[in-house]
């Protein structure tokens, strides 16, 4: 859609990993220090019903990736986060497995789930209390497999808030007034909206509390309550803390929801890219000019001669990467690009997106090579067997400054489209700036 | 995403104008009709807050319309409703009337909104009451600009039960538990879900309670509340008779919406495509490959020889053709496409995509044309300021059949592609299949 801004409230760059480093905005927050054992307690035992697919939600794929991996991911890359038990239906045990060494998750436990959403919960809730080499946690965090985009922030409040007040949920804003109903289907009454919230996930109890909330519940809780914060307030007498969390903790429920999130990664993976110059005067000059244009579609360009020494931390920091040549494809520069990003492993948690830019000065098309020479698309259809997008395009060099500043804009809308898009259709091609 | 299926949910075909036909699949409602007169007030003062982007969300493009336009046009098409009040800031007011010019709203005024959503409301209600040429309206619907997928079958049950109840409210079932909340931010109790439901929109009235309520209500209710049902409760003693809505009713608020809302509005676009074969043995036989596998791919085709006489019918009821032909590039076919449509106005509301397929049959690649000759990248962008995306995909015939079934693989992949992004920075582009 068109203009459209950062949202305030975006995901961390997927695949980074941060540290628990105290470069928080919120100066009361940089204080903040999770120094205990925290466990994590993810429920995906949903049948997916309301989405309309056959897929359980938690197994819809994103770019290749089931969703709980991305909310798996979430919690992974959280340094004071120790381990991480999945609730899964016992006919998904296996499925669940292969996901886990597939995107090489290090810090998860899969365990079957009960009959119902809090037998599920006390099931991950009681492996935690198991686990052989890790300390019992001190606070357990409940999340939704379905919320991918929780971020270390809030996590560290969820945690410190519940180790201090016992129990602690992230709440949010009512979107639509509620209203009571009559057993015929009409309205009783309204709610005031200022007083009531929705109760959003993640939620964090002390160890403690959640055993005993648990231990000492009804059958009929166990059947048919859906409330964690409820059980302690009713068995434990403990008023949870309510957080306000961003718009991003929302629940992937409706089949336009899985839309939504595919949208959030995309556009995360696409606020940058990595270009590089060959050190050729007449590229290094392309690259200044596409960052002017690029950066005005909101993506921030780097430019580096090559991806050697030091520039080689780029293949582990990126998602795109342009290579400008005033050869006709050659296929060595960009195969050496898709073997380093191989190598780095960086294409296994998101599709890495590669584009040839074919600077020609002459008047001549591409030559037609020899059929013992690999082309883009024989590179292209590899490459993408190894979750790198490989594109192509072609921009003329003309002394006509007016055509040239055309072609220009015209190369960063279509390498700012393929980048947002990653098509996998579209690999390969070459396309004319 | 992968895995996806149709929702059952999804709006009627955009632009198409379904006709007040009794051919509902609910034998109950295919027996209501509306035989009374039928306005619409339609809010629309929002200031986008919460999407967190500068543009309102109701005046957000979508593949360069407002999302306002999407949400008259659905009303627009029934049959039954008389007119439609939009109710816009004041400063709105000239945006409004040109977003009703260009495109080619007619049962639509526009008139300034009050302080709040309920002095707005109250604002398009007077409103209605002054129209000079229309009858005082029976039923009253209220919507949200917001909620653009609303369908006439639902909008049918909110007019007839509002006319025999007073009142008419669309709910949906909560997603988050709603929980009370105490003044120092702790939980105070969690709310039975089963007892609560989302006040949605579309609401019906009849006229003169949707009046009565206005007239009597408090200061304090103008100033502070949202919810009309409420109003009619309160001050006439109606209570509203609740209907529970598709998911699709829900309400554009967050900026992950405005990305479902645009997959949702794709998606719709991509269901079926015309191709045409000029009437040739290869192209028809290529087509018939196509349709199998494109079919697979959730896409219906339906396979012409031409857009001539009684063929001339697809040209308003598609939005995607696919031209095969065995010459090279040849403008006239594909320039010929593109005059029907504008002569049918066919792209004023959804971009139509026209791609055009090039069999060819001899080793060689398209040879350069003369300058002047229009190539497909000067016809295309013509095109596209007409709001037509036209493309070209390149395949070359091959003997070897397994060879000639990966390249009808590719063309299909590509085809289906193109159609379902409708990327305006790849018009006028030749791929390869």
């Amino acid at each position: 859609m068109k203009g459209s801004q950062r949202e305030p409230s975006r995901p961390a760059q997927p695949g980074t990993f941060p540290k628990c480093e105290p470069e928080r905005s919120d100066p009361q927050l940089a204080r903040l220090c999770v120094d205990f054992p925290v466990s994590v307690v993810l429920p995906a035992g949903g049948t997916g019903e309301r989405t309309g697919l056959h897929t359980p939600k938690q197994f819809c794929l994103f770019m290749g990736r089931p969703l709980i991996s991305y909310t798996i991911q979430a919690f992974e890359r959280v340094s004071w986060i120790q381990n991480i038990v999945v609730v899964v239906a016992k006919e998904n045990i296996d499925l669940m497995m292969d996901i886990v060494q597939r995107f090489q998750h290090t810090k998860v436990r899969a365990v079957p789930g009960g009959s119902t959403r809090h037998r599920s919960i006390y099931n991950g809730v009681l492996a935690l209390g198991e686990e052989e080499e890790k300390p019992t946690p001190n606070v357990v965090i409940i999340h939704d497999a379905v919320r991918p985009f929780v971020e270390e922030e809030f996590l560290l409040r969820i945690a410190v808030t519940a180790k201090e007040h016992g129990a602690a949920g992230a709440i949010r804003p009512l979107v639509s007034t509620v209203i009571a109903t009559t057993s015929e289907g009409y309205l009783a009454h309204s709610l005031d909206r200022a007083k009531h919230r929705a109760s959003e996930m993640p939620q964090g109890f002390t160890y403690d509390i959640i055993c005993q909330a648990y231990q000492m519940c009804s059958e009929s809780d166990f059947e048919f309550g859906t409330e964690c914060l409820h059980l302690a307030l009713q068995y434990c007498g403990t008023n949870a803390k309510l957080i306000e969390g961003p718009p991003t903790l929302w629940k992937v429920t409706y089949k336009r929801d899985l839309a939504a999130a595919e949208s959030i990664i995309k556009e995360t993976l696409s606020k940058s890219a990595c270009i590089i110059t060959g050190g050729l005067t007449l590229a290094a000059s392309l690259a200044a000019s596409l960052q002017k244009v690029v950066g005005s579609l909101d993506m921030e360009l780097d430019i580096i001669p090559d991806l050697k020494g030091d520039n080689a931390r780029y293949l582990s920091k990126k998602y795109n990467f342009i290579q400008i040549s005033v050869e006709p494809f050659s296929p060595c520069e960009v195969e050496a690009i898709v073997v380093a990003l191989e190598s780095k492993n960086q294409a296994l948690l998101h599709p890495v997106a590669v584009i040839w830019v074919y600077l020609s000065t002459a008047e001549s098309s591409i030559s037609r090579r020899g059929a013992e020479t690999p082309t883009l698309m024989d590179l292209a259809l590899a490459a993408k067997l190894h979750n790198i997008f490989l594109y192509g395009i072609q921009i003329h060099h003309s002394k006509d400054s007016e055509r040239w500043e055309r072609s220009v804009l015209r190369l960063a809308e279509i390498t700012s489209a393929l980048i947002q898009e990653r098509s996998p259709a579209l690999v390969g091609q070459l396309l004319q700036a």
